[in-house]
């Protein structure tokens, strides 16, 4: 019986996705080693979808829909060639789909992380950004913020937080607030794909987290 | 802060999803009290998109992101509006995204029901069918006979076990083993519409499940 849809055991790890569960488990449900190996791009066009789902069904934010289709486009010629598939079927959805990938994150400092119920990726991200340290004063503005703009656009507030301090969060989540709809579902959709890139390129070897 | 992702001490009752972890957790990692209940269609209209995907997110296996979409459809005015929304979003994906949807279901009798990596739901429907207490040559034939469905279409095997006996689970298999690639995956989206309707007809009051 071929192992179409576990990596243990093999040389590749995976992201040490979760969602929200301890012992880590992958978006197929399988309990995952922890820890990240890079791997080059032989490897990744050798997976079978199983494989390629438990590795990379994080990269867009609990979507591995989104990485089970990408597998239909194999063989890769490296990082970028991934990310642009990964890429193309977002844009290629339509704004109700966009709306519903953006609707798969959890707020920024929010309840999941309160409640220990991120994705492992995600709370590495928010952890680094120093939003799993802010005081009882910074929750709360965020948590309003937050509120805010929720009930203004229908989706939570998206942002690369790796690539922002934690003073930055607050404010440019207070600037979009502001934008025209359209325009923020853009901006919105551009954070997607820079968290994308960034855990795309955290899974391959050789490749610097594009910035 | 309004609670936008987040059920629990509502009068809703999720169908108890779980990603494979205990306690059940839903689909946006947020922990879920057991048990469902029935509820009607003004009160899906009133949720908002956390509550929705909390609740509907595994309607399609663990595949959020078409909830997540589908919420930007609201007001339902019953429970066939609501899935004739689900079915458009897969009717409209390219094939490569119709095979995703199939690449985010587990194998039928297969390594995630051993491992306990089942979604509640699909446990339930496994189990419904008698696929949970099959013997070892049982189990064996089963996992060959997938084994070759998925090397030959690239994606797993998915049938609606609720509307099956465990017999017909092998014969099916072998069945739908020799069509045409085209004819499986109209077939196979069939039965994800099937388990689709299956899992909203749970979800609310006063609608028996179709067959």
């Amino acid at each position: 019986m071929p192992s179409c849809c576990c990596i243990k055991n093999k040389p590749v790890r995976s992201a040490n996705s979760s969602w929200g569960a301890e012992p880590p488990r992958s978006p197929r449900g399988e309990p995952r080693p922890a820890g990240t190996a890079a791997m080059d791009i032989e490897k990744v066009n050798s997976m079978d979808f199983g494989e390629f789902v438990d590795v990379f069904g994080n990269v867009i934010e609990r979507c591995p829909l989104i990485a089970a289709a990408v597998w239909s486009q194999r063989p890769f010629s490296g990082l970028e060639d991934l990310e642009k598939h990964f890429f193309a079927f977002i844009d290629a959805l339509p704004p109700s789909g966009q709306e519903g990938i953006l609707r798969c994150h959890p707020d920024l400092a929010g309840r999941e992380l309160l409640r220990g119920a991120l994705t492992a990726e995600s709370l590495r991200e928010q952890s680094g950004a120093g939003l799993t340290s802010l005081g009882a004063a910074e929750r709360l503005r965020l948590a309003e913020l937050n509120a805010q703009y929720r009930a203004r656009f229908g989706f939570p507030f998206v942002l690369a937080a790796r690539l922002r301090g934690r003073e930055a969060v607050p404010r440019e989540l207070a600037r979009r607030l502001q934008c025209p709809p359209a325009q923020e579902l853009r901006a919105a959709l551009a954070e997607v794909k820079k968290i994308g890139r960034l855990r795309l390129a955290d899974l391959l070897a050789g490749h610097p987290a594009p910035r």
